[in-house]
């Protein structure tokens, strides 16, 4: 009895400290999975005068935005109920990782009564998956029953930046105990507004991994997501104490060098504190968006260095002179541009892979870039997914990059 | 131009994606940091009738609670200001790290315009840091221009629960690089409703440890989190995809073993796994509520094996046996544990640490244990702070007895 009453105790404060007034929310059910595959979001508000989802798994339309066309999620409204419980139901769900949050009269508000919640840059989503199979999306975003590879916080010199970062590092399952194994490496970038954790949280890169590992669709590889914002040692929440502002102009200092430049110190830390096979044929180098056009410059700066080049959703414009982004027709005239893709791809890299969706804003983009290539006889292979400059491609272009790397 | 124009859009879109309802909501600064040493927070809802803050840098009350006497936040008024925003400025703050959360017309909201958030068990809760000099607890609880250790998530086997489960372990700065070096070890428990992350958010274990060892208060250790709910894989967002009922009730099956009795698979892992210096003599343990009583008995089971104890507002009623929380007035007549005891103080551990909240619903408690171990005149260490069974005590409990181990 009185373990009961203690381990009742226990378990209540630690909910209950800060909570006392929000117990009704943690008894609302959302989302709820129902029988026939659609979903039930709930909110409790007897106040509020309208209340909407806005998620990714509700029906969409594209919108024009200023930065030309993109997704854009239009809230659906809820309904109130008995008690001031507002819900919705959504259609029947394919399988995906999806995003939403609620918008009560016309504030975001997150789904307290849902834990699933991660952070993207400095926005906060509640997500829930959907898998109905052992070969879908959902199943390889999942944690399964299978081993599970490490995650790790560590921080690296850059003598470049003149910092030591943090970026996080996965190893494969099994990397504590075979001890005499060496593993190849895929450096895995994020996008614009992202950090060092943003393919672990909705890219969902270590359940990706370990589920194509474990099914021997992928090799076991180490998986190295750095901090692409070269002016951070890392993610800002990891910047001093909120109120210093003298230390948090550190952390947000002017960058020294950019990312292209500064990716030795990457390699050789990663080289020199993990058991890494060596050579082009054993690195792999991919990212998103902001990512992309990191590591398409990267690769073009150290042309003998990656084996599989990914671009994904690439903000990339072909083009690593101080001036960035000319318009691609202009990269013809650049000679040094030439030679640097004609040294790349003497190379012979293994796979030069681009995906993209086809409303992306960065579609035309990449579609000058695949003209270049075409024009030049540069082998690619191409990805074109539904939808825009979204996680979901994101996560399908890596399944599929990662299943294409390290094959003997 | 067009470099500034793909920049700003892809900031942009990361930060609008299933966000566009809400840049309002990122406009708004809260908390405020003011000169004269108070906070402001702010949240915007015209609609709303009646918002609150309910936080630990509030005036709080203590409250009867069905649990006994426990801190209980009282929730503070918001004024409405111009364009629906609430606003609550504090009082002037000492230096702490302070959680809150809204509630707006009696439902509890988080602060989206404050990116500090995190997960205490299924509890969301925003936080802030005060710290106004180099040696107050705020400063400790920072991220600062120190070397820093690594942190992370490893899996490990546990025959005795049948699972490989997750765990989450703290590397000091300069292990990768000292490879000849080996480390004590510290294996820090968390409480009821936590899991293997608590001890890194809330607790901010890593940064008392890197500040400590930095300002060279604390010997270089490693230090281990692991899960005390010996039902789970790990917490319960890495049970598998939500929807799978069945695959979710694997994670959360009825334990094999409790935590004391699987803690060799724990140890065995450690110190197989990583560079550790062997023997009681550098080997601490210590938890906080439930896991004080983990910490207790299994310093008790394992007479021999830890040389410093640490107990945070404990639920340890001091026996081990089957019938686990008999009230202590009844143990003098337990033979074994009499001699459990007397083995383990024969060991002569180097430090046995009492710490609890003077308003702790755990004191009576703690109060009997006390008195058992005077009448047995077994030497310990006793700490009685203020409050309750809140983590502020936990982080000053941690600050302190991280310091008084593994000296020379």
């Amino acid at each position: 009895m009185r373990k009961f009453f203690i381990m009742a105790a226990l378990s209540a404060c630690s909910l209950s400290t800060l909570a006392q007034q929000s117990f009704d929310r943690v008894n609302i059910v959302s989302p709820e999975f129902n029988a026939d595959g659609t979903v039930t979001f709930r909110y409790r508000n007897p106040k509020a005068v309208r209340v909407q989802v806005n998620s990714d798994c509700l029906p969409q339309a594209l919108m024009e935005n200023p930065f030309g066309k993109s997704e854009a999620n239009v809230p659906v409204d809820m309904v109130e109920g008995p008690n001031g419980v507002w819900s919705l139901t959504t259609g029947v769900l394919e399988s995906e990782l999806y995003m939403y949050n609620f918008i009560v009269d016309g504030q975001k508000e997150v789904d307290l009564a849902n834990k699933f919640m991660c952070r993207d840059g400095a926005n906060w989503t509640n997500y829930f998956i959907v898998s109905k199979n052992n070969s879908d999306a959902g199943h390889y975003y999942s944690v399964n029953d299978t081993p599970h590879g490490n995650v790790s916080r560590v921080w690296y010199d850059s003598p470049t930046l003149g910092m030591t970062r943090r970026m996080t590092v996965y190893t494969p399952a099994g990397y504590d105990k075979n001890t005499k194994t060496k593993y190849p490496v895929l450096y895995l970038l994020h996008g614009g507004g992202g950090d060092e954790e943003a393919w672990g949280t909705l890219g969902r890169a270590a359940q990706i991994l370990d589920n194509l590992i474990a099914e021997g669709k992928a090799q076991p590889m180490i998986v190295v997501m750095p901090n692409g914002n070269t002016n951070q040692i890392a993610y800002t929440e990891m910047a001093p104490d909120m109120n210093d502002y003298t230390k948090g102009e550190r952390a947000l200092a002017q960058a020294k060098a950019d990312m292209e430049t500064s990716f030795p110190d990457i390699i050789k830390y990663v080289e020199s504190n993990y058991r890494t096979l060596k050579g082009a044929a054993n690195r792999a180098i991919c990212g998103l968006s902001m990512g992309g056009g990191h590591t398409f410059r990267t690769s073009l700066m150290y042309p003998d260095t990656f084996g599989y080049i990914g671009l994904f959703s690439a903000a990339a414009t072909m083009v690593h002179t101080m001036d960035r982004n000319p318009h691609p027709d202009q990269l013809r005239s650049n000679e040094k541009f030439n030679a640097d893709m004609k040294a790349l791809f003497g190379a012979k890299p293994k796979l030069y892979f681009i995906g993209i969706g086809s409303t992306d804003f960065l579609y035309d983009l990449n579609k000058a870039n695949r003209d270049y290539l075409d024009e030049k006889g540069y082998p690619y292979e191409y990805m074109e997914t539904s939808g825009g400059h979204i996680w979901k491609n994101w996560r399908i272009y890596l399944t599929h990059f990662a299943q294409k790397l390290f094959k003997k």
